[in-house]
């Protein structure tokens, strides 16, 4: 998400159980999402750039963010691309926001959580803000989009905030 | 919530908050939610029956549960009667569900919440559960609500199991 | 409790459950108990010389001590006087004994009160001492209160000790 | 405890200091207590079938329950019958009820009691219920007797609930 | 396992180590293994119903289960069909057994389990019965079986209690 | 704090204790305090925006802050607006100053400021700056209040640094 | 265990349910067992040479090892020379083995068997090595024997290792 | 201890392992030590005066304490008379000193002493106090006889201090 | 600070950190100091007879402490007179009051603290009292003087108690 | 590594990551490697010989050791050949050498290490000998080299030791 | 590190073992490090400005870093300017880096690294990058010195990162 | 301690704190001790090889021991090169003796031994054992001796073993 000439640059890492997910929960293709990206990675491409701590990010964003993604982020059993990403943006000190999808949460989701939080990880629910009083679930998606960017500094035209 | 005849018995405490909640966010009145419990008592009425271990229940569901509430009850300061009833539900090893509205959860929610996980209590914050592909936010809410209920082992018709 | 001339000098607060309480429980008027005491505080009279660890004090009891209380104690949160005073008490590492009423005991309670009893705060559940095989239940309360005076090494005539 | 035809089958351990305590404390002679249970057991019985895992219980109550016995439990030093009866409880899951008796509670005796209720034990003091107004010894006995069945369900008719 | 007309419905996973266990051990084909079961699924089908919280199941048995299985689902780390419906079971609280598999057992196995046990996992090693005086291995297995069945409330009639 | 044209932007919540502490110790009124803020708050109004994580801020201080906010803040409890406001700062991770003010410090006391410190809570009691050698109390006061604005990168001309 | 002339020297202490389980469970009979033995010991024999850290050992075996045991050797219990032995085996950090016997595992079992295997304690469940493909029970107990001397680098005939 | 008329008052308990060990250290006999005392008592006399919390005791000296005595007082299995009234020292808050005698320390004492030691319990192994120059054993005993009871403020003759 | 004849005996050591401070903090020389001292010890005369546990003291002051010195008590490494002063004052169970001069408080110096205050070591920072409205900061020092006198019961004709 | 003959016997697992990294930062070929091995597994092969703890091993070393490799031992995720190996090195407790290399090192890559160096585990960074004063990197390789089989009580002609 | 006119000014200090490494290790004088720096400490100058919180600085490094450096830094013995600088920068929560030179790194070693990794100090062992392919030593140590300036947005023109 | 031809290789190192021990407690002069050993090195002289991993020893011992030094080794603030020689021993894991020399032992004091113990090392007090019915403090001397050396397998004529 570095900066440059005022934009931002976006890497991209999906999974394959976001590519089932995103056919089971979404009218979206694969192909939609990758053209959305700066640059796409490989779920295995261990030697990628953005799995190296001197390759230069502003953050990072898993979301939606299974169960199974933080315990291997909390354990530091970074077997693929997206986890070691996620354990070099620890490393580096820098901002990692998990949108975490799971309820109810379990004493092992929690004690996972609980520990990325103490190392300064977002861990952030998607939920639904019914004070905007939104008029349809796209409305209630785009507010939690803004929500997470807003993590980077990055402000939407759309973001409704409390009291504005 | 104790059957007798076939039927739950519901016994509602709002709090302050709770009221400035439901008038922020909802088109609902006061009124409309108290005619729906069998029984009503006031926030401060600490010598209630519910209040007693010795009253029988079958559980108790916080809905929607302020972190503040989460943070009284796993300190055990049970200074207003939801907090006493809560903290009378988990002394009496009765099932006790929060479903809990924070985003995003920091360290001090995320332990509070592990340490009453660890206790039993349930803790379940109410997601949108995309692979239903809700039409509506009416839907969301109705999804929602049965997955609170289905803690007691009431199913209503609407109720969509995952695969069913 | 400081001793003048052979006296002690006693100063009370009696929080709004308390009273409730003393109305459920007993026969008593609440101006009975207050004749009683030397100096009587409002429970909201956070500014009262007892909220000061410069006011001299031999040490307090909280009796009955509601698991309330106790929580407020141990996690710090002083927001009245009588919580503030325990606080003082135990900063300035004078004796504090709670009597403490509470059937079953949750893990919440169990884990402030030993938080409490690992600083030296004395936690003494009013039991019946039925080795004392007591005649009646005025007698089960005499033996209570001489076992919470012995804390401060007062002792009244009616005291039982075991094998004396 | 197993319910059969209706009916509850008791079995009964008697420790050393158990006996002593009765004496002390009581006009009972051991035989009324034995003829009260379906079956007893010596207390050095270690091969007895409730020292083992595969017998059927529902649950298992210790009355008094002394913190010698408290602490048996809870470091898994199963040297009587009494001790291995409630470890097998304990791994099987099924339900244990101490009934513990001492006063004031040291951060030794605590600590064991919090390790026990974090397992699912109840730890429930014998306290007089003061809201009763019991007017005498007696029914302050009966209404404990009445508080420890409750736990298993099972409900006599002198057990006056708050509030009822 | 859920009963429906007085019948088990049994859904079966199978790992590939699983599958290179029955081969070494015993002379049991892969068939035979999963004609016994109501459904079968993939290993990788995390998207199976029993993967979802909303599927209603009375338990799940792991048998036998590797320490690596145990780790993984200590961590949370879900990440195939086994581990999944585990971490559900668990944030379900239902009931979830299993017959760990391994000697001498590490510091890192005995935290996992204990962990684990502490959320009320069942964890069973297969032991031979000798106070049943076994004739044969075969009988050393049913026995082992009927103890695992045991905590669902299914007896068979082969099953050898203590004392019976 | 935000700033807007090179200017801060305040916005103050006064508590109760605060306003009593403001009589007892200074000769200051109330309203010379609140025409030094840009927007007060009144310390119920848990629904004004500072209240909420959407609201955009540059940090929080609170002085002097008692031993019962610190304990509020550490536990979560979030009752009013002052210790709302301090849990979303907390949440989104913004910069929070407690000025504590208490002598001596208990063991529950070090307890809250050592788990609020692990978190990037910056815990400064108002300590005299001998080294500045003061001349009055009035150079002593603005010395700390020096300090606390240097943690947000604000400096007055007054404020004497080490060396300097 | 010394070795002395290629030979082994072997010491015996019996506890009282041994010799039970020894009755219960198989055909031998005290003799036949204490005949094996170099030296024997009474249970009570608190000065026994075993019983002082001077006296020099390679180890030492627990088979079968009860949970007692375990509890006792973990609390440092040494009340009987069984558990002194083991007491002192950890104290000069020489070798102690525990054939566990217990399913299921409950929360303090597994405790105290981590806080053993933290110390070097090899903690080890006499299991059926399926792998092996055994023909009978009398050939289970043989690798179970030959897999505890190999702790002590003793390789008995019989021994079958995985591979050979 | 307690003084009455400028004396104390000595009660005695000796366990079986104390007679055991006067025997094999000492050219004492039992009635010697008997003849010391004010008052004896049978080590399983569980119903003793100093078994009692109403006993007024100053505190309580066990010389030699073995490891096993640790570790019953650590974790509170008072199961004779000697441990009750440790545990009944440590619950009414008196001095309870053990004069420690093992060597090696395993990481089970130093556990058990520690979690004493955070109780106040006063652990003191006999040293020889070499800065002294004792020319003789007895010298040396009666030096570690004055260190203990120093503790209670008891000054004799032969103390030699540091220094003087 | 022993008492005799109503006057009580100082003994000083002064570290080198301690001498700076007095250069740059006050127009005191060290003359003057060590005039007021009844002994002065050198900071490195580890055989001094205060380093030893039995020379008679009523308990130490640290005037200021920093937070070196915190840290050096709190580790236990007491490599010079101060520190092993306060060491031997820590085993013997003495009163010792740490008079801390650090702002902000980082998380080590707030653990140090908190695990010093646990075993008792009074933690008190030289805050101003602004509640007795000093005029001067010699009023400030003189009543921070009194407060720390306090610790040992004695009270200087200057004190001012909250409320007198 | 056993010993045969005056020989060492070596056996070779080399994970996927591993061959991508020989590439990348070395000019050898996976033959080369091979080659110099006595004996070469699969990793996926998780039936070999060297994942059963009866097979005889003096020792295991992992260099170059992944932050990845670290988290699957530590938490006993062993899902190939070479986790499984390493989890059994530690329950046989055998010496396991772990030649980790990254840089930074986050909280969870330090929390794995201690937690395995508290096993035994043998952490150690490949680091620059500089003492040694090396003359290019193939000197530095090799004294990294010596440095580890140091650890077997192997040693080369080419190792410096300090001092030497 | 502070910049001014897009300069950095750089202060430095020296410890004993640091001056004593440079002539063991390198070609260095001691002038030479020294006329590289602004403005150059002695190492017991505890009162310079850079041992004060009011000193503005943009971080810290410590380069190489002994364990004993850790140690003392980890456990706030801040004896030296160089431990009381580093104790300075934690407080004021600014940027510290740790270059680390130790192999193996033991229990002690790792746990305070990770004690200081959780408060956000960066621990970095300085390793060869062997992906750059790195041709000579010095090529090395250029890697290693950009690497740590990387951590304050210092970049030289020869940092090789990964993929560039 | 390393054999060589059948003897035994000794390193000394005396700290200052040693030599003074030595003048006040013996008659021996320092040349007496240094005549003994084979090496002998300056307490500053942190470069010795001894100070290196890489130097080959058997183990080490420090008679006696501080409770200053235990702190320093478990601290691993190694300041001189005995601390640095036990931290390298620790890393190194060889074996490490304390012969710890304090009565009575603080929590500080436990807490250290029981973290140096859990690692290996061991805590040996010099007591008398007095079941060797030694006539002289010479003969309890050589004891100690002895007990001190059979921990590394060499033992003396004089040594008495229990039961020899």
């Amino acid at each position: 998400m570095l900066k440059y000439n005022g934009q931002y640059e976006s890497h991209l890492v999906i999974s394959n159980s976001a590519k089932r997910t995103m056919e089971l929960e979404t009218e979206l293709h694969l192909e939609d999402m990758i053209s959305l990206a700066d640059i796409v990675y490989d779920i295995d491409d261990i030697g990628a750039s953005i799995a190296s701590g001197t390759f230069r990010i502003d953050g990072m964003v898993v979301v939606p963010c299974s169960m199974k993604t933080v315990a291997g982020i909390a354990c530091g059993y970074a077997e693929n691309l997206l986890l070691r990403a996620a354990d070099v943006t620890i490393k580096e000190r820098k901002k990692l926001v998990l949108v975490v999808r799971e309820s109810p949460l379990s004493q092992i989701h929690l004690k996972n959580m609980l520990y990325l939080a103490e190392m300064g990880v977002v861990i952030t629910p998607p939920l639904v803000a019914y004070y905007n009083k939104p008029k349809s679930l796209e409305e209630v998606s785009k507010q939690i989009a803004c929500r997470i960017l807003d993590n980077f500094g990055i402000e939407l035209n759309d973001y409704k905030r409390w009291g504005s």
